[in-house]
């Protein structure tokens, strides 16, 4: 693990989370490394993890660090205190320890927050950790957040949010100045619940970095009006989940129309390509994962459902913002927030002390 | 008006709002009591609604009601006390003399919803408005709301909206026992906000004649999986705002797939009219409006960009909303909730009173 060679340190890829584990999520990891050049560190049942890579013929080229156990699908957040051996608790041992610089999982969104904020523990001055997505929308993604890590927010969240996705767009998206818009339920700045139409005052002060753009609605989502979208984690799950159901709905009528009848199924042969590319840019299975910002420490959170490709992906964002530094950038962006005339100090909640991993840190094992 | 004749008073119609009116209002009301037989009166600048009327050859045969103003489609809440005398406010008032039956506009729904809480006032017992959205599953429609009446809620607010849903899709889905789903962000009870997971405490203990089917997220909006989907006004405004988005950027980029090439143009020519069919089914502008429960009268909003086919749409739905004694049904529901070992006795927020209308009632111009 030699961090000086330049480059963070490898991403710690959780080979056992996901529908598919280990078998896909390791043909992902393999791509990465072959294909991209990322530095990776598998974790998980390490004679499984061998047996896979054999198939790849790359058996001792990807470092293996054993992990006994492995957070179910189904598992929500108590699987955080139940699994201390979780290979999730690993891979953000090694964070911790600066052996690894980010973590790669398919698993269970609510076990892998409820793990990772355990271990890694909140970033300081951050109140709330937001799952950031990017949208498929052109010429560039546009960065959603929150995605479902925090549920009930304050204004000050809000404005928090705003500033952890000006850092994740600033290193995803190489913009200099981002611009924000506040998911909301009409254009003016009166409009919304109580907690967005205040928090559209503290964007609106002006007094901490973020080029606010004003209000968006649910239709901005793919317009790329603006480069960053923030909401609390409720409503951003919500639309996301909204737009992945109609574009799946859309194309599946689609299809029915398309071989409804003869003429169609002729013309449904000419556009096929075209077509399978659109329904690809819109699947959610092939533009990588969701990040979990405001930790010490990156974490991708790929789909449960996801292919090797989208775990590609995933290795590839979290090496990327690795590289970007992304949790200092976030910590220099958020404290800017707090010279706001509007903004309180931030009082972050005690966090409970995790079960102590095993006197002996895990090592790398070689294979 | 004889209300005796057998069905309910006639429907109102706001002949002033719209980016299209009265033209294309005037139009859709037509086809109306042509095609469905729906008895109308027309609200609005009575001259210009005659000289349209005469462009259809119907001068005499539909009742108009003068209005000397209209709200402005930018007008939000604040034009129900400026403008007293706009053509929703003394659509309102026909309502509460009983020589209508329900109000159709597709004016501002800001402007609509500020006018037609002053005038009609909320239901007794019914802790806030909702508006109510038919999304186009198949093989019937699912009923959302609320749609964006009501941005902050209570967990007994949502209680109330299956309630009033619950009455909508009695009435118009024909179902003696509608499905009804909460939309979170997870299946299991525990996950949601704060808000939610509380409502769906209440709705689970079951002591509401509600048909409660468990939590729904926001890719079971279109999948027909319950009847009734329950939300604040906030989250359901920007899932179907996101809905919209979405499908007509899908379609878009079909557009664009199918002109790209010439072969894919040929399949295109092919498919056309089926896909035109698909897009008109899931295009917001041919399904009809939103409806605002919760007050004593019933109120169809129209999209403002409807066309003709929309304003008939919407006139219709009033119908059948007004026929099927709405209002009687939703106090009904909401009596039912009261009784729940958990509800709490609503108080809703003492109303202002509004301006008083002119001395004389506007008399039905018989022109």
């Amino acid at each position: 693990m030699n961090r000086e060679a330049g480059g963070p340190a490898p991403v710690a890829v959780d080979t056992m989370g996901g529908d598919h584990a280990p078998g896909v999520v390791v043909a992902g990891a393999v791509a990465a490394v072959r294909e991209h050049g990322v530095r990776l560190v598998l974790v998980g049942q390490a004679p499984r993890i061998r047996r896979e890579l054999d198939r790849h013929g790359v058996v001792g080229e990807i470092p293996i660090v054993h992990a006994d156990e492995a957070l179910d699908m189904g598992e929500g957040a108590l699987a955080s205190w139940r699994k201390p051996r979780s290979s999730v608790a690993i891979a953000c041992h090694l964070i911790k320890q600066g052996q690894a610089s980010a973590l790669v999982s398919a698993g269970s969104t609510a076990g892998i927050v409820a793990t990772s904020r355990l271990r890694l523990k909140g970033q300081q001055g951050v109140l709330r950790p937001a799952i950031a997505v990017e949208l498929p929308t052109l010429p560039r993604p546009t960065v959603l957040l929150d995605a479902g890590a925090t549920a009930d927010v304050k204004p000050e969240t809000l404005l928090q949010f705003a500033a952890l996705g000006t850092a994740y767009a600033r290193i995803r998206l190489g913009l200099a100045r981002p611009r924000v818009g506040l998911l909301t339920i009409g254009a003016e700045p009166g409009k919304g619940d109580k907690v967005t139409r205040r928090a559209h005052e503290l964007l609106a002060s002006g007094h901490h970095e973020i080029e606010f753009a004003g209000n968006v609605e649910g239709h901005d989502l793919l317009t790329g009006a603006v480069d960053v979208i923030v909401t609390d984690g409720f409503t951003g799950n919500v639309a996301l989940k909204t737009m992945e159901g109609t574009v799946r709905m859309a194309f599946a009528e689609l299809r029915s129309a398309m071989t409804a009848s003869r003429t169609a199924r002729v013309g449904a042969l000419l556009q096929r390509r075209r077509l399978t590319e659109l329904r690809d840019r819109l699947d959610s299975d092939t533009y990588g994962g969701g990040v979990l910002l405001g930790l010490n420490g990156t974490v991708v959170i790929a789909h449960g459902s996801a292919r090797a490709r989208a775990i590609t992906s995933a290795c590839v964002l979290a090496h990327a913002l690795a590289a970007g530094r992304i949790v200092d950038r976030i910590r220099e962006q958020v404290a800017l927030t707090r010279t706001s005339r509007f903004g309180r100090r931030p009082h972050p909640e005690p966090e409970p002390e995790p079960e102590p991993l095993p006197e002996e840190p895990p090592e790398p094992d070689p294979s």
